[in-house]
């Protein structure tokens, strides 16, 4: 998907909400873990009553690759299953040198049918650029997180007078375009969105955080929605798990739609 | 397996080399490419013809990720083969917020039977501490990695009067023990290397890049070796690539040898 298509779905759905699928078996309702492939049950019940109300899906690989094969296939079936207007993002925060990269890249926009995969950018420009090169794809490198470790080295100040983050945001912007690259921007974070916004003003943001970590829609969208509208917030287990019951998909449904509603407004 | 084992084997073997299994299809000998599984049954003929001269094996998830589903099939079955006195290192490069990271861990260390997985730090000490929590499990955490990419962000200055991957190396190893962390320092780095031991003498480093990428061997034992050996050195493309016709697992085992003689003067 490109981002001219990407932002028509975030004006047609009035939504710029990307669900997180982060499957655990043990928050699951348990008359799902009967079923041959609960996790894929759990997700097309998800899918099913949210899809209306959100504009992308990010299944986080780590919560696949936890189950091992089985797991993997679990992914293969949920990224399938996503309705094709939607924007589905592998987060699975991959890097490596120049030609493995590109073995990830294929992994995520060839053999599963991905928009975008997560990145960090530890490694630098030779690990980054092989996920710019497919067509309508993206790479959303990581930039400031939302967990409590971004203080042990994204904040710290470098020798450009800046923190590590914003060179990572200076640099990493440089190598692609806003028509290809993203960044992670933890919604736990909202002074920092303004100095962000003057590095990156074109660029579209994903944003984990609100919610269960405890970030505010309403300062993330002040602070960070561009004319582009510019943002992807993600929420994953404020949804997800809203009921272990057999109501599960539809209390994850009101929520979603609870949140779809607040974002409109900003739209 | 743990540190003392670990020690054990590299003086069994009088070798401290792994071998990198970097499946890449278009790189395999022709009269592969017609069996059920290529990716198994490569690295099965590599094993076979390498394992006297290693001590341990690397697999880079990346490339196994590239073929889908079937490709974590092979995964799997090529982790089961490996002799059980080998260390197995998923060359993964993971790292999320501390429940995502978890479920990372359980993936090498319970779903696939790893002994460790390279991690990477971005995301600070709620990423990298859940590897650590598992018994004679290790997390190698990437430190100064061989790719020209490393100037973007691991060699530049910080507010503490260093470069960035000589702050992780502090901060990451007093999170751990050298017991249960080892750091990724590149082979194409090895004017680095006294300084990187006067941060971390006792650790064990994980040194790819010798051959293919052009870090000498010679120089890595020189500057990186310590009282209990200390180095674990990866080749990969140089020895599994060495024919491409149907006597590539001699060629690799002769390669395997040749690097195993040299290594075993260092002992």
């Amino acid at each position: 998907m490109n981002r001219f298509e990407l932002i028509e779905q975030i004006k047609k759905t009035k939504s710029f909400l990307c669900i997180g699928l982060d499957p655990d078996l043990s928050k699951f309702p348990p008359h799902l873990l009967a079923s041959e492939d609960p996790i894929f049950e759990f997700n097309k019940a998800i899918i099913d009553a949210t899809k209306d109300f959100c504009v992308a899906y990010k299944p986080n690989t780590a919560f696949y690759e936890a189950y091992g094969v089985k797991g993997w296939i679990s992914f293969e079936k949920t990224v399938q299953y996503i309705p094709k207007d939607k924007f589905i993002i592998a987060d699975a925060k991959r890097g490596d040198i120049g030609n493995t990269s590109t073995q990830y890249a294929k992994a995520f926009f060839e053999a599963f049918p991905c928009d975008a995969v997560t990145v960090a950018p530890y490694m630098g420009e030779d690990s980054v650029k092989p996920f710019l090169q497919f067509k309508d794809k993206w790479a959303i490198v990581l930039g400031l997180t939302s967990n409590a470790g971004n203080i042990d080295f994204q904040i710290i100040k470098n020798e450009f007078e800046e923190s590590n983050y914003e060179t990572v945001l200076k640099r990493v912007s440089s190598w692609g375009s806003a028509d290809n690259t993203m960044f992670v921007v933890g919604a736990t974070n909202p002074t920092y969105f303004a100095s962000i916004r003057k590095i990156i003003p074109n660029h579209f943001l994903l944003v984990p955080g609100v919610g269960a970590q405890g970030g505010s829609l309403q300062e993330v969208c002040k602070n960070g929605l561009n004319s582009d509208i510019g943002l992807l917030v993600n929420s994953a287990r404020d949804i997800i798990y809203a009921s272990k019951e057999t109501d599960f998909a539809q209390r994850a449904g009101e929520k979603a739609y609870a949140l779809q509603v607040e974002m409109s407004q900003w739209l």
